[in-house]
């Protein structure tokens, strides 16, 4: 019982973690076990996910989120009702059932569930045919985010409203299709038996009641729930440090960067305390980190020596990473960007992070790392929501797809985005956590379930056994892109780390990744919104208002 | 000393709310005296602020804060400081002095401290000819807000940045001049015999200092600290309502009114519940209230129509107030507004406010009004900061003013805005709490002190007792505005409510009105992101993501 009582615990814990798509690379620091990151406890949940106080049939799924920010999203008093939560039993699931979300009906369309708003997600939600499917779609976020974008909204580059696309205006018939719905609500368990989906809304901090609960039947389950950040099991880096993966993380580094620099103006400060407040740190050298320096040396050589002349020559951004930065591009591109990097004033950090306290980093050659403001970016790892479902796993702990995105373990199951990898058995590797693999991914999901499944009437649940799936989902890589701030950018058509190809770096990249992300914003307001943003911080430089 | 206590208590206390303006009307809930807010024991403050352990000539000023919104812009963990500086000493204070802002020497520039970015306090600021003086700003917040366009914000229909403007580049010396500075700081205390200005700096929640405190002697002094909304006292105001005048609370709005409808789609809540939930209520008729009720129709009529097809019906706006709406207005526009906004769907009501709950208010009647927002607009009335300094006051307890704006008791201090009124012996009525009133008193300031002032070499401190000012202020009202939604606005022309003059109604008032704000917005950058914000919400709606 101690056993159920954690993990519905852990129930309550859920955030807006499963909703987060990354395009960064797993890069992981060397000399620290990925596994680390597992808590003891938990990995008792997973070992034993069958709960006693439920049917084992039951697959429940703990999401105890690992993230610091990620669970600023859930209020906090949500935790003191855990324990009440316990003494819940099977009859009050069934009470959870609600009219028009019960197994479908002969003659109803089938209904396909997606949880999360991520690039997997979304993408699969804008192609699949409402005309043959019911969709409803549940996450605690009711956004998908232009993450490749993200670093840019923390210096004022963008408006944070530029990145941040509705999940009703990519698919209409969830706001307007009578049996089709968007959930603010975080998945909490999955019985693959019964084909249903628990869920519990997400409530903010101001109401006095406690969270709905509620499931779902699904004909088809989709889960793109995404990924979270690693952090190696390193102590302090969840209090302390700032990712960025969501819209409320960008806003946070926001507020601080501007907090610090406020705040390194008042006099009394010390020199020593100065410094401290405005060295910005980022650790993790891949796409994310390199950019999101790149984007502050662009604000500190332009904005800030304008608007806090006062503290201009203080102002100092530090990029710690174990090995290469962008490791992934090509040798040249690397050394372009080192150079890039260092003429910009970013000084560049061979190092691994023993730990992490409020005002310093504490590296493990015993270098003390004084910080203001603490930017964490290295890589993700599996959620704790995909850790505790009790499904095959890929290696490195994804939830295992055959070629088909198909957990085949149990029926009616696909899984896509960061939250899936090739099973060993299929021979194919685990693919990177990119956007463009989610995009591809939800993409061929959406025309799978079009033509393939829905020709063949598959589309209701346990129907879909010996239909043909035909083509394989088979994943070509485009390129990686980087910008590295002064209007620079690398951009690596290569389909492959070994292979060679066209390789490119300098204005025209630079050029070539404005024009490309432009086009991949999903709808035209927004990609009206993001050119202007770019114009006006060229014509009137970045906005400082601290709101 | 336990006076002494509590009002140095009171000093940590600071919080946003020295900084706000606000074109509200004092308009008052009728049967409820408005000195109510004075709560006792701050009314002895007041009456005996020569504090004990200070030598009396300092002027201590409380500023505890009364808003519950205002209030999150100080972290909490600052309260518990309150005990330990009471044991400071006069001795402590000296060591708050810190170079270069020490008493100006001669042949130095005279220094201006002006404290608050609101309307006042920015168009001084924009005047004031910084090759006569040097500016210091004190201020909890970094940037003004363009007030009355804030209500547009909480819809969408302008994006939060739109209505703000960095302090820093309304005048631009303030960050690049040697000798002037802007402090995110709240201003706690002012001696006016020994011309200083005594300042704690705004922290973060997440920083483990103190906060630090400073002192900054000043030539002359500008106090435009704003007012606080009024809530007479009812129980409960402070807890659960929103306030509309800062770009936080707007966000906060937001966030509540999209969380209210995504909750209200979930399944398993009670028709009842969605009610509540998606019942907006705005107190108070003011045009604050009636262009928050008129956008909140415009967004229901167009997006939530669109976007929240499933809930769209259970949607209601009420906006209670205890006399007639827009009193201020001229009575064929009050009569066009009532019909407008029954129209809209808006339900009007006259009612008294007893008091209010967590999911409820109770009127005077007895009447239950069950609410998933309340935004309170009922007008602003003098701040603890204000109602605290030792300096005579005027009519309704602001800072008392002559007819140049000084503070006629002591030398070199001005006040101006929302935190200053014409003393009784003027023979001048207290001018309303309105952005023309604040803007026009900073422009006439800043040329008194370019001109007068500082042709007369009087800037310096002490030094401007016989030099004759010349022309007194007179407010020449250029009439109102408010618009009631879809395309249509009123436009009152009137110098004042008893004189005759045009007053417009309906569409072609909306362009006026959309014109004259759009021009009034301070910065080239801001008036372009207004109307781009206008223009994509006409073409594709308001957006509608919960970041």
């Amino acid at each position: 019982m101690a056993l159920a009582r954690l993990a519905r615990s852990g129930l309550r814990r859920s955030g807006g973690a499963t909703s987060c798509y990354s395009r960064q690379k797993d890069i992981g620091i060397e000399g620290l076990p990925t596994n680390k990151c597992f808590s003891p406890s938990l990995e008792n949940v997973s070992r034993n996910s069958s709960l006693s106080y439920l049917p084992s049939s039951i697959r429940m799924t703990t999401h105890m989120s690992s993230w610091s920010r990620g669970i600023r999203t859930t209020p906090h008093h949500q935790y003191h009702n855990a324990e009440r939560i316990v003494e819940e039993s099977e009859s009050e699931y069934q009470e959870l059932s609600y009219p028009g979300l019960e197994a479908t009906k002969p003659g109803e369309k089938p209904r396909v569930v997606v949880l999360g708003t991520g690039w997997g997600a979304c993408r699969f939600l804008k192609g699949i045919d409402t005309k043959i499917y019911d969709a409803v779609c549940i996450s605690p976020r009711n956004h998908m985010v232009f993450t490749p974008l993200l670093a840019s909204t923390c210096v004022g580059t963008l408006e944070f409203r530029s990145v941040a696309e509705p999940v009703s205006r990519i698919q209409t018939s969830l706001s307007s299709d009578p049996n089709s719905y968007f959930y603010l609500a975080s998945c909490i368990g999955i019985d693959t038996d019964k084909h249903e989906v628990y869920c519990e809304t997400v409530n903010s901090g101001k109401l006095s009641h406690e969270p709905h609960q509620f499931k779902v039947a699904y004909d088809k389950l989709v889960i793109a729930a995404g990924a979270e950040p690693l952090t190696f099991g390193i102590k302090g880096v969840k209090e302390n440090a700032y990712f960025l993966r969501e819209v409320n993380h960008a806003q946070e580094i926001r507020k601080k960067l501007l907090l610090n620099l406020m705040l390194s103006e008042n006099p009394g400060i010390s020199e020593e305390e100065r410094k401290r407040l405005l060295h910005c740190v980022v650790i993790g050298g891949g796409p994310t980190g390199v950019e999101f320096s790149g984007e502050l040396s662009d604000f500190i050589m332009r904005d800030v020596r304008e608007q806090y002349a006062h503290v201009k020559d203080c102002v100092k951004v530090t990029l710690i990473e174990a090995n290469e930065i962008l490791s992934s591009f090509d040798i040249g591109l690397r050394l372009y960007a080192t150079n890039h990097l260092n003429k910009s004033g970013v000084c560049l950090k061979r190092g691994v992070v023993k730990e992490v306290h409020p005002e310093k980093i504490v590296l493990n050659d015993g270098t003390d790392v004084p910080y203001g403001l603490l930017v964490w970016s290295t890589g993700v790892g599996p959620s704790q929501f995909v850790k505790t479902l009790n499904l095959p796993k890929s290696p490195g702990g994804r939830i295992g797809v055959d070629e088909w995105l198909r957990a085949p373990s149990v029926e009616d199951v696909f899984a896509l985005g960061d939250c899936a990898g090739f099973l060993e058995q299929t021979g194919k590797p685990v693919l990177p956590a990119l956007a463009q693999v989610a995009e591809r991914q939800g993409k061929y999901l959406a025309e799978l379930f079009n033509k393939k499944i829905g020709e063949q009437d598959g589309g209701k649940a346990l129907s879909a056994k010996d239909i043909n799936l035909g083509d394989q989902f088979v994943y070509k890589h485009l390129g990686s892109m980087a910008t590295v701030g002064r209007y620079k950018a690398l951009v690596d058509l290569r389909q492959s780390k070994d292979e060679k190809g066209i390789s490119l770096a300098g204005f025209l990249s630079w050029l070539i990744w404005r024009s490309a992300y432009l086009t991949r914003v999903l709808s035209w307001r927004n990609r009206f919104y993001v050119a202007v943003n770019w114009a006006t911080t060229f014509v009137f430089g970045r906005d400082i208002s601290r709101i």
